[in-house]
């Protein structure tokens, strides 16, 4: 065990076997000890939920040069948790991986993932951290660009560090890597999600509805993470977890009165 | 039907049996038309988090006083889109109502709550909407000076409105009425839980966790939501959904070389 080697905590939403975890790994790998801690199958969608009505399970179900593979009935929320207070205990963790998640993870998607949150989670306790998402959601996506960039943008933070009780959010445009135009620091996109919820019926004819629908860009500045996106750049938006909407605070004094 | 009556959508996240859902319905019922939609069942802890693995089930199990009510198997979040796309189509909400929440979500504790999930859901789409959060965990709480309350800011929030895509975060006092010391607007709190996952075995020696943990309080403002519930008021923080670490931006910018 080289302890000046930085302990770096791979996790992700879509579950133990996704391509893009494994993506991540191979990114991570030369930069550190790597443990690896993942949900057990998917997670998409579960934002920064936590498990509390049923206890959480944890198993080591592997041991691969040298980095050790876990997987947990928790979100991926609750793998840093488990990270935290059953796995690593008392050490340091100097970086949190998270993704590469199968699909975009820009403008109000964020709020939704499951792989934000994990990144997110670890910035409450100050822990320098980064979620990768890639825009295609086909299980079987090609990360061989998405791995070389996660390996680019690791070299940086791991060098330049990330600006305290902040995440990153790393969207990368589903292109060989020739076609990517670079980095763009980038704000988060104005826009929402237009959904559908399709009625089918059960074989006893009861309804039931599957959620669908498509992300809605209401924004016009060309600093927006879709913005990036579209122009095949890497978006990275700096991630901060306060919600307050200070900028309301006075106009609502009013009702102190 | 009263036409002229706002529509109001009440939900919460800790199901449709809770006591803190029928001091809600009461707060509201006076001020127009409303509906109720809540998950079949506890959904603490969701956070934003929406259901696509499985379908979504929806039932109306009640017509009380005019008031209709629905349960699902989804999410606080999924309760909102469910309420736009199936129960209420293309009839404009007025305001969304969410809770009144068994416990606090003050500081960090807003990024796990579903009950603010589900008001920030609706201020994607600019629905006024407010979470309300009683500091007592029990099942048995007593919601009386809670109902008054929430009754009372029901009331300024129709009068005066909520700013646009923001929504209200109100967490109230485990007091009598005559201790509430009046409303103060707030910011979220700095903070994070402290969390122990309590190692137990199952009858086959199998070890398993539970998190439990509590709130730490790192700020020292008398603006903090935290610092207004511990003097005995009502805390009222208005609440964005931009993510955006912008105060990091130019400093990334070097990434982009």
């Amino acid at each position: 065990m080289q302890n000046n080697k930085p302990l770096i905590l791979v996790t992700n939403d879509d579950g133990h076997e996704a391509k893009g975890l494994a993506a991540l790994i191979e990114a991570a790998a030369s930069f550190g000890e790597v443990v690896v801690i993942s949900p057990d199958g998917p997670r998409s969608g579960m934002s920064h939920a936590i498990t509390t009505i049923v206890p959480l399970r944890i198993e080591q179900y592997k041991n691969e040069n040298g980095i050790s593979f876990y997987k947990t009935n928790g979100t991926p929320v609750d793998c840093i948790k488990l990270a935290q207070k059953v796995v690593l205990r008392n050490r340091k963790i100097d970086l949190v991986l998270s993704g590469i998640n199968h699909g975009a993870n820009s403008s109000v998607s964020l709020l939704y993932s499951g792989t934000m949150a994990a990144a997110i989670e670890a910035s409450f306790e100050n822990i320098p951290a980064i979620g990768f998402s890639l825009l295609d959601y086909s299980p079987n996506a090609n990360f061989d660009a998405a791995t070389k960039i996660a390996s680019n943008i690791i070299e940086k933070a791991l060098k330049d560090g990330i600006p305290a009780h902040t995440s990153l959010n790393v969207n990368i445009p589903k292109q060989p890597i020739e076609k990517i135009a670079g980095i763009k620091v980038t704000r988060q996109t104005k826009g929402y999600w237009n959904e559908d919820l399709v009625e089918q019926f059960d074989p006893y004819g009861r309804p039931y509805y599957w959620l669908v629908g498509e992300l809605v860009d209401t924004d016009h500045g060309e600093d927006s993470c879709e913005w990036a996106l579209r122009n095949n750049y890497v978006s990275v938006q700096p991630v901060q977890f306060d919600l307050t909407a200070h900028q309301h605070i006075n106009s609502l004094k009013k009702w102190e009165e």
